[in-house]
């Protein structure tokens, strides 16, 4: 087998180099009825025929189910107990200082991305916030900027200059749903100029944290995301999508946000500030969520922990209450980078720390979020067959890359 | 305190008398973002001013999230450990036989709509189905009918007749929405004409089954409910609202049918029908979900629990898998009326016998369905505020008559 033929191995797993270009589609907050929904109201007809001759399944997302941990996982292709990252924001507890978890610094393991391109292939990455470039990109020498700053991108430090002349849009609005659109429109333009061996789009969930599945705004920006998959797939691209969590209302049935507001149960059951709550979703774009989801971790005394977890387990809303350990077996999560306790609300509430430091004004929907184990199961759609792949294996989101190069069919050339 | 003063005790709990007219409705398979995006879309203007004076709380149903078990509960107050249905369809294990759970012989506590008749008080209720009457009429003396078989209403059997006539429409189709209007619309009719002091009103999930929250077809739905709910608030009734059980899309992203087979798998693990699958949604009308729910429950040999229990929970879309002993105690099921194992899927999937054994053919849509813990949540909406409700206290759909009695603030008389 000479060099170029044999596969890449990264993080304990072997991929295929791949012999037509290879596409992965990461569709931010894609709970699966978006799509049903939007082929059962005839707007995607690109996916409908894409799925009758290509291939449909359930994964499991990473838990917390945030944009970070699982946007990682699938550069990856491990857990968050491998590559590090625990969610959008962190407490780093050697500084006692809460931060965003944006660094490379904070990466235990290097992404495919980047062992592709290192064994030879041409690699291009785009992704909406730029909050998620510096990691995507970590290592990578390639195509790697995002559109929320595609008008900034140089080629020294993103390997591509002029952006949106070449994707022939003005760089959009970070709240908005043109954001994602971008995403896809430079997609389709770089496959067409450059032909990446290997692309990595993703998207933000702006549209889904506003609209449930269905509703006409919704069904928009599938009929949007249908046309730009379409021009991959004629391009001959072998597309593989799949999303970072899925959505769910975060309200009773007046539209009111359902809010545990965790730093204020801690308060009054162990006094002011002798818990600390950490909210993992946190990110510099919160207008649309107010900060909150249904995924918080605890830092607080010992001797108060199991006090605490039954107290939290008792809240209506609560899913459950993990200690470290716990939440690091189950979720497959970096012990040390949660708290003692890990909590999980259930599929119509969210966790806070105190009202006085939500902002909800910018909420002028109907809350929808994510970050619970009902936020977990995403799509995962391939635009040909996949063979090998038994219903008994259980699927997970950062699988996509490992479903596309090792068990899909390419098709004939 | 003189007799017509004093509360009525049903099942340990006491009602106080309604001195205005209370009527509790329970929407079939209300999953409360149906709620929610009707008033967002704009077609539910008296729910959302109901809502701006009155109270909305979320609720958990019983699990199973089937109907009989919750419309029950919701008439007694109290768990199927007390009142007996743990399904719409047991094993009845005496005589060895597969039985619809319809039949009042099989109810273990007494409903509260029939204790307040006997106490005095005018009570009337209409279901839109016909296998839910006999149970909700035990022992009644009141009216009494079912929008199915409204014709055949007779003053003897039902407390009233020539119901088609009252209402002012023609008996509807048992597979339609208009089953369920027929069910608001002879309860917005017997206020006037009756004003009774208690009236419970029970729809179909038809519409539920098939639409997602926020399409066009669904906010027709609660579009036509908003009206008759004005009706009803006009006539000066106290109204609380609240549902069986909720819904979820029970499919891939493709909208194919996420079943699993768990006869076979049974089958395949301890031989041809060592193990019998039950599965407690199968009513007379199981079309438009081909009797696929999120809740099943196994009869098996002792000796092959342990390894039936590991073997399903491995299963991708399994939520969860307890023995008899932890199931009737988690879920406050009677232990006799289950199997040994209860298996729920998770808010994706759906469990089936065999493949042979489901028909499949009349769905029409893509399948969404109920049983599981996923569908647990249901909203809990009043006219009025409600005092004395702490959030901390664990509301239940059978906690509605409770709240719209004890706990609401009547209107000033």
């Amino acid at each position: 087998m000479d060099r170029l033929s044999e596969p890449v191995r990264v993080n304990g797993r072997d991929y295929a180099r791949p012999r037509h270009p290879v596409v992965v589609v990461c569709v931010d907050g894609c709970e699966p009825d978006y799509i049903t929904q939007a082929m059962q109201a005839g707007v995607a007809p690109f996916l409908k025929s894409m799925l009758e001759r290509g291939s449909s399944r359930i994964g499991d997302c990473v838990v917390p189910s945030f944009t970070n941990p699982n946007n990682l996982s699938i550069v990856t292709g491990v857990p968050p107990s491998v590559h590090g990252i625990s969610g959008n924001y962190f407490l780093d507890v050697a500084s006692g200082k809460e931060v965003m978890m944006n660094d490379p610094s904070y990466l235990r393991a290097p992404t495919l991305l980047a062992a592709f391109a290192q064994a030879g292939a041409k690699v291009a990455v785009v992704t909406a916030k730029d909050k998620l470039r510096a990691m995507l990109g970590h290592g990578l020498s390639g195509i790697c900027f995002s559109a929320e700053k595609a008008g900034q991108a140089t080629l020294a430090d993103s390997g591509i200059d002029d952006v949106p002349a070449l994707v022939g849009k003005p760089v959009p609005s970070v709240y908005s749903a043109d954001l994602s659109e971008f995403v896809f429109a430079a997609g389709a333009k770089l496959m067409q100029t450059r032909r990446p061996d290997l692309m990595y789009l993703s998207t933000t969930d702006y549209v889904q944290h506003k609209c449930a599945p269905g509703t006409p705004e919704a069904n928009a920006f599938y009929a949007m995301m249908d046309g730009y998959l379409a021009q991959l797939d004629a391009a001959g691209a072998i597309i593989g999508l799949t999303a970072d969590h899925g959505m769910s209302p975060k309200t009773d049935a007046a539209g009111r946000p359902q809010v545990i507001y965790l730093q204020a149960e801690l308060d009054r059951l162990l006094g002011a500030d002798a818990a600390r709550v950490i909210l993992p979703i946190t990110d510099p774009y919160v207008v649309h969520h107010g900060a909150l989801g249904s995924f918080a971790t605890v830092y607080l005394p010992q001797a108060a922990v199991a006090r605490a977890q039954a107290a939290i387990e008792a809240l209506p809303g609560i899913d459950l209450v993990l200690t470290r350990e716990d939440a690091a077996r189950r979720f497959e999560l970096p012990p040390d980078r949660i708290g003692d306790l890990v909590v999980v609300a259930d599929h119509l509430t969210v966790l806070g720390t105190h009202p006085s430091l939500h902002d909800l004004s910018g909420l002028t929907v109907p809350l929808r979020s994510h970050g619970g184990i009902s936020e977990q199961k995403v799509p995962l759609l391939f635009n040909r067959p996949l063979r090998d792949v038994p219903t008994s294996r259980r699927l997970r989101n950062f699988d996509v890359f490992d479903l596309a190069l090792n068990h899909v069919n390419p098709p004939p050339s």
